[in-house]
């Protein structure tokens, strides 16, 4: 790992493989496990910067292939980088525009060399390639980069997925040959979508690269919830304990918890902005629609036991009143309230963790 | 005037009929001339209280028809009242909703009694009364309460017009009468669309009822600039001067000049934030489309002259991104930027008229 990184265990659980961390980076300390807020277009959708770090935000991520569109990886760099850009300090992690190619982009086609897609803003050709995909990062700066991979959909077929994940160990090999800021982690991505054995064999074959970091991918992409269990339960223990390990596009407090339990540290995932602007409150791990008639009159914060600035000025009547009306700002209330839950959840399995009592305090999302 | 208010003449200047005082609430001091933000349904669009308190905004509008429509005001009593249920402890006023019963309602009728009108909500018959808009407005519990009145549309024959600058003298004497909250100010309004004589009658009429604080009403609804300046010159200088006068729905830089230069203490206008949902910056006056190709990579701040979190922080280049990009952030800072530089221009007012420097310092906004 290069000298601007480096992760420590600081608690490992009695029961489970879970463990409390922290990961540094050249922009500061990430506490783990934590949850981390995705920013796909530069911004975390309804906040400012200020708004998320009282969310309690460590490493937050933006998108490589939506950046790359709009503005242009040159616009961000013309303006100092993506830290200086958006206004935020703190750790960053980009993703490698795989995940989005192969989900967003219709008329794609995949070759060794990489990915043909027509953009959806202006139809041109755009040829993302795992060296394209590195250089696009470098230039836009954030700490932690994502390599380029195939993330196959479910279902798929045991031979498509092979394919797939054999491909993305190639283009693993270009990215870390092409990839040359120093300032910048490369973390590898393991696929293999439901079929464990490949799981299992592209976990082993990325853990003798020693990166700064390990991912697994192609996950929460249709499966059913006991498969992800499975894959993550399989992979994360075969990854590195000295590396962090980070679990792409997950964030439901069972889903968290189940992936702590197997070692894993690091989680993104969108949901608590997008339930935002439906009108949706996670409050203790459930989903309540604010716009349902009982909160109408209920002048309770969404939260008593959360300190948000939601909660802490505002009812979930006012809240309720703001999300029927259609008003920004309740979705900005919102916002802020959702990813501090899901940050706050993680800083308590962290505790848990550091005092040994993860399993007796979270039996109820371990099961 | 009760005992919760007050309004002192601190400097008069010499050239002029502009004034800077302080209008004293139940919450606080409102240093004048001021440009008041609107918050129609108990909120600024897309910002906080916090970052609208970060804009220098002292006193903030409401609006009587919207509440009454969502969530009633019922709820928002149960709330705490205003100023609790939307989190803003300064000065706040509520219009009384005659504006909006006239230019957004359809199907309404009018007679002495009042105005009937469908509710664009649910299709629900409303009675709208003078009496019934105090209530609301008592209900409400902002720390100035505007009266019921009657604003015919632009253009208008003389003989409608008096008619309704009649109509609107007799309603404020049943609003005089109903209202009963010594801890709520309830200001007058001068109607007479462009009939001078009409406007002089009405202003006579009012200024001698002793009210705590006059509005000059039914301007900026599309007659032509010079009418309005016209109008204002006119009215205002008729009103008491020991008392506070508010031109509404006023906020352009030259209108406000004028008006200040005849006497005007407040305003308020939608247009810092309904510009910026538009993707359109004020700076120094003027009106600049952040989708303009030119922005794309201009890394300096909105307005190099500006402390407002948008031009602290935020790019031109940033901004134009997020608006290209429809994300809400982009409507946020510029929300909060035009609202700090519609009241910076009014603060920057009260400090030439403080030192006897206002027609010099503001001679191209006077012409």
């Amino acid at each position: 790992m290069s000298h601007n990184f480096s992760f420590q265990s600081l608690a490992e659980c009695s029961q489970t493989k879970a463990r409390a961390g922290v990961f540094m980076t050249p922009h500061g300390p990430v506490e783990t496990p934590r949850f981390m807020p995705v920013g796909t277009l530069a911004n975390v959708k309804t906040v400012t910067p200020d708004q998320l770090s009282s969310t309690g935000a460590q490493m937050i991520l933006s998108n490589t292939y939506h950046l790359h569109l709009q503005p242009g990886e040159k616009i961000v760099a013309g303006g100092g980088g993506l830290h200086k850009f958006m206004g935020w300090n703190g750790p960053m992690l980009t993703d490698s525009g795989g995940f989005q190619v192969f989900s967003l982009s219709e008329m794609r086609k995949i070759s060794e060399d990489g990915v043909t897609f027509r953009s959806p803003h202006d139809g041109q050709i755009i040829h993302l390639t795992p060296e394209r995909s590195i250089e696009i990062q470098n230039t836009l700066g954030a700490d932690v980069i994502m390599a380029f991979d195939e993330c196959p959909p479910y279902p798929a077929t045991r031979e498509d997925v092979q394919a797939a994940t054999d491909r993305t160990y190639r283009w693993l090999e270009r990215c870390i040959s092409f990839h040359q800021r120093s300032d910048q982690a490369l973390f590898g991505i393991v696929q293999g979508g439901v079929y464990l054995d490949l799981r299992i064999q592209a976990a082993e074959a990325l853990a003798e690269l020693d990166l700064p970091g390990y991912a697994i991918g192609g996950v929460s992409v249709g499966e059913p919830p006991e498969l992800m269990a499975d894959i993550v339960r399989t992979t994360a223990p075969l990854l590195p304990p000295e590396k962090p390990r980070y679990l792409m596009g997950v964030g439901t407090y069972r889903e968290m918890a189940i992936a702590i339990a197997s070692g894993v540290d690091l989680f993104d995932c969108v949901i608590p902005t997008r339930w935002a602007r439906h009108g949706t409150a996670i409050v203790q791990g459930e989903r309540w629609n604010l716009k349902n008639a009982k909160f109408r009159e209920d002048y309770a914060p969404l939260d008593e036991t959360c300190s948000c600035y939601a909660c802490a000025n505002f009812s979930r009547a006012y809240i309720s009143h703001l999300v029927r009306s259609q008003e920004i700002l309740g979705y900005t209330l919102l916002s802020i309230h959702n990813i501090t839950e899901l940050i706050r959840f993680t800083q308590k399995i962290r505790q848990a963790i550091l005092g040994d009592r993860f399993t007796r305090e979270f039996a109820q999302w371990l099961n």
